[in-house]
């Protein structure tokens, strides 16, 4: 086995609108729709579990991973931001590129607000673990297993590809790559954001979808009409209520942009209002600031 | 006319290995083959020519933009690196998105010397013209515009899709994007290059591609089967011998790069030898040096 570690970035990603597409075949499954990526996202250190330290115990913030990984070598250990944990689609990562290894997931995204973290987690693990211990997979299969991963696990549908491609991802047909069709918007932009707390992605998911995705089919034809910022955000704001997927901190928010003159719109799926450029900081709140992502998930230096 | 303004920065885009695939329609044509996006790029400077004030002259380095664009408002000025000039592809882009308009290319690349630099111009005039102009095309029907104008040029074949996607792209198949078919290399790395002068795109793409586009799928099966950075360097090797486009002087440059360890080849189509990390330098040459360029073509603040 390897003794060599990597780490990859993934940027966090708010989907913006979209319609479910679920299948058997989870390469196949997926969404629709568009999003924005973001420069605020997740760090994933992979290190094998044999070579002589934890991952997570590198980074200095971990204070249990290595009693844990003496407890149960064999399978490594994963921390989230320090912490002990678990996501599940991580582990289906590990198991189908056949290694055992820590993972360190780092982030100071808020995780379940609609960001994309373990969407971000599940890409980032596989891009580094195929490093780490050369897998010696291409891009496309690397995402492809963390797609179908991410579809399995039922924690989204359509993240990790977009997530992989960076930018402002439209996702006109779903799936993983061979199976699925990205275009984008082109354009960059400071991006604002607030969270109110978590919405089960598993939940909305899991119910019925068909009022859902009829409202996200029409808002990205508008986008695919005219593929601009605003006519995103405005798409946007119509999908969330159309799709009664709007709560009412964020409601309030994107109102309250609105009436600064600025632009808004709903994270789906996480209670979490993003604005363009100066939005929220003009309609008084105290917004976490970051930009586009142009690059995508990608391998970095340790 | 807007008077706005837009630039977009390219990355320069060595190929190691390809193989020639004409047709009749410039977006079904194209190549299939792998090669390295850098940092070092091109940036280009969009403004409408009615704006009140050349692109160029902006810049602070054009002499004559401003004149030239006195003589011939309604064409708009190309400038490279400050000189007036001319690129076929870029005023086919602009045809093409019904603009005009001024354009300032700035690249520290050398320009015939296999670093796309036509095929950058291309795409980052797409970008920023469509963003200066408000013209409202998707990324994909950019890069389209883009490849189409640089393949009905003959000044390329590949580079202009590899530039929009970034990092190590492998072509899978050839065209612009709803035609061709795309993965990459999941790598990062330093990238040395040296420069001995310049070599016709035109001369060998116009020329019997036969033998050479053997060499090149021989060399992407070579890839495909193992998608690592080592593979791509020594197929890139094998494939400028088998395609007889070896010339002496970047012969003896990957000879020295191997004999100190490393790992080189030539770029397609310059008298050009790029190296991993330090190879060029522990032989002993005097480099230029960047990086593996993660995010591909994107638009920037100005």
């Amino acid at each position: 086995m390897s003794s060599q570690r990597a780490t990859a970035f993934v940027p966090g990603h708010v989907t913006a609108l979209f319609s479910a597409h679920p299948d058997d075949d989870p390469a196949v499954a997926g969404s629709r729709g568009a999003g924005v990526t973001l420069t605020d996202g997740v760090a994933v250190r992979v290190l094998a579990v044999d070579a002589g330290e934890t991952a997570a115990g590198d980074g200095g913030s971990a204070t249990s991973g290595t009693e844990a990984a003496t407890a149960d070598a064999d399978a490594g250990v994963t921390t989230i931001d320090g912490e002990p944990g678990s996501i599940g689609a991580v582990d289906d990562v590990l198991a189908e590129l056949g290694v055992a290894a820590d993972v360190a997931v780092e982030t100071d995204l808020p995780i379940g607000a609609g960001f994309g973290v373990s969407g971000a987690a599940a890409l980032g693990t596989a891009l580094a673990a195929n490093d780490a211990f050369g897998r010696g997979r291409s891009e496309n299969e690397l995402v492809r297993i963390a797609h179908a991963a991410e579809v399995g696990r039922g924690t989204g549908l359509g993240d990790v590809v977009a997530q992989a491609r960076g930018g402002i991802p439209i996702r006109l047909e779903p799936g993983a790559p061979g199976v699925g069709e990205l275009d984008g918007v082109p354009a960059t932009a400071r991006v604002e954001y607030v969270t109110f707390g978590e919405l089960s992605t598993e939940r909305v998911l899991g119910g019925d979808t068909a009022t859902l995705s009829a409202a996200g089919e029409d808002a990205l034809d508008r986008l695919r009409a005219d593929p601009r910022l605003p006519t995103l955000m405005n798409a946007a704001r119509t999908f969330a209520c159309e799709a009664d997927l709007l709560v009412p901190e964020v409601a309030e928010a994107i109102a309250a942009v609105e009436a600064a003159g600025g632009e808004a719109a709903m994270a789906m799926l996480g209670r979490t209002a993003f604005a363009l450029d100066t939005g929220l900081s003009d309609a008084g709140y105290d917004p976490e600031v970051c930009r586009v992502d142009a690059a995508g998930a990608r391998l970095v230096d340790d």
